[in-house]
Order: C-alpha cells, then structure tokens, then sequence
C-alpha cells in the first residue's frame, strides 16, 4: 500500500495571527490580526521550505511575481507612503513573506514593525472592507465561499 | 547644447555605514559596518528609485536573481541558521535591500536586527577575508583595484 504524500498546511502560529485572504497560484495570502499597520503575509503551499532560496527557480520566480501584485494592489488600495517587504522566519520557520502598508507616523514609523507596539484588533467591518478590496484586485476567491 | 543626464550615485547614508564590496550587473553589493552579523545590502543602481516595483519587469526578475545569489553565497560563506531578506526603507529612500546572515545567540536572536543592540566594528582582517570570499563566489572585481 503506497501511503498518501505529506499535505502542506499552514504553521499553526501563522494560522493563530492571521485571516484567510485566499489562495494566489503558489502563495497563501493572509491578514495579520493587528490594526496598527495593513499587514500582509504571502506563504508559498510547500513542504518544508524555510528559506526563499529553498524554493526551485520557477518557484522562486513565480513567489517574486506573488510578492510584486500583492505590493501594488497594497500600495494601491491603502495609498500608503511605503511598502516594507521581508522575509525573516527566525521565530516560524515555514517560509513567510511580510507585505505591510508603512505611513509616516503609524505606530512604530519610522522602525520596523515588529515588536514595536502590542497589536490591536481590527475593526470588523474595515476588515471585511479591506479583504474585499484585496481579493478584488487579485482576483482571488473567498476561501469561505 | 545638451546637458549629461544626472547620475545615480549611492545615498550618502549608505556609503557612510558600509563598505563596497562590487557591483553585480544590477546591484551594487556592500558590507554593513556592523560585526554584530554578517549583514550585507544590495542596492539597484537606479535613479529615483524607492520600492522595489518601481523597478521595471526585467531589472525586477534581474533584482530577485541578485538577492538569490547572495543569499546563497552568504549561507554557504557563514553557514548561518537563517537569511533574513528585507526591503523596508523607511529612513533611508533609496531602494535598498538587506541580506542578513543570522545565528541561533546572536547579539539580536531571534529578533531582527534593525536597532536591536549597538553596532560594532569589524575585524579588519576576518572582513578582508570575508569580503574577499564574496568576490570570489559572486564574480565580483575588487572596486579598489
């Protein structure tokens, strides 16, 4: 009996801080649970691969491409003054891309996000507001639906 | 009587807190004056530009070959845990991206980096033989020479 191939799922921790905003071609698109900031989180669906250089070539290029629509359609939708894009995974080691809208004296500007002010809820309705925007531009379907 | 049009050259904050290890055919490659991590920039040379979609389609793909290449030289000349890739920018406006060896215990682990404790300064020699690596992994010529 040949036994099923591991399935990729999200990193429970991933799962815990974010909101299902659906699913590009290779990535997982998430919202983080923080109001601070519009912040965005591409996770390649592969086994196993922690770093953007694990990816194979095709894959690399195709996450790239990923990166780059989500960056416009933030850029786009929140009218922000700068985008911040990083890859840095020493906490959650599956492979995640941070996608966040920066505006000059948003909580943490002009430092990086992380760790700088506890995270606040969102607003229920600019949230669904927000994710209808974003799945709109990216063409992307709702995962509930 | 037409006048030369204006040329890129790297923003004085950059050149400040770095050293210029070469150019690769997009990018010019440098050190962070930081011994803390091995924390290495790569910076576009084009004018005016801040985020990384501001790059056309062709030095965008030519850009993610770049961070690519040095990430992979950078993990085999350390031997690092994790690479730490990020656009942010929020001080500095000209595009620039940072590829960051880091360590299990190093000065920030497993925070990131930026302003996380006091820069100190290199080992003259340990970087020669660092920077010299590089060049030789990445095919770069020694600017100075």
């Amino acid at each position: 009996m040949i036994e099923a191939p591991p399935q990729w799922s999200l990193h429970p921790q991933l799962a815990k801080d974010t909101i299902n905003i659906g699913d590009l071609p290779l990535s997982r698109l998430l919202l983080i649970n923080d109001a601070n900031y519009p912040w965005l989180l591409l996770v390649p669906r592969r086994l196993g691969v922690s770093e953007m250089i694990d990816l194979d070539e095709v894959e690399q290029a195709q996450l790239w491409t990923e990166i780059a629509r989500t960056g416009r359609a933030l850029k786009t939708v929140t009218e922000c003054d700068k985008l911040n894009i990083a890859a840095l995974g020493n906490v959650v080691p599956q492979l995640h891309v941070h996608v966040i809208a920066r505006r000059q004296g948003d909580a943490a500007w002009p430092k990086p996000v992380w760790g700088a002010v506890p995270p606040i809820n969102h607003d229920q309705y600019e949230a669904d507001r927000f994710i209808a925007e974003l799945r709109r531009r990216l063409w992307l379907v709702d995962p509930a639906a």
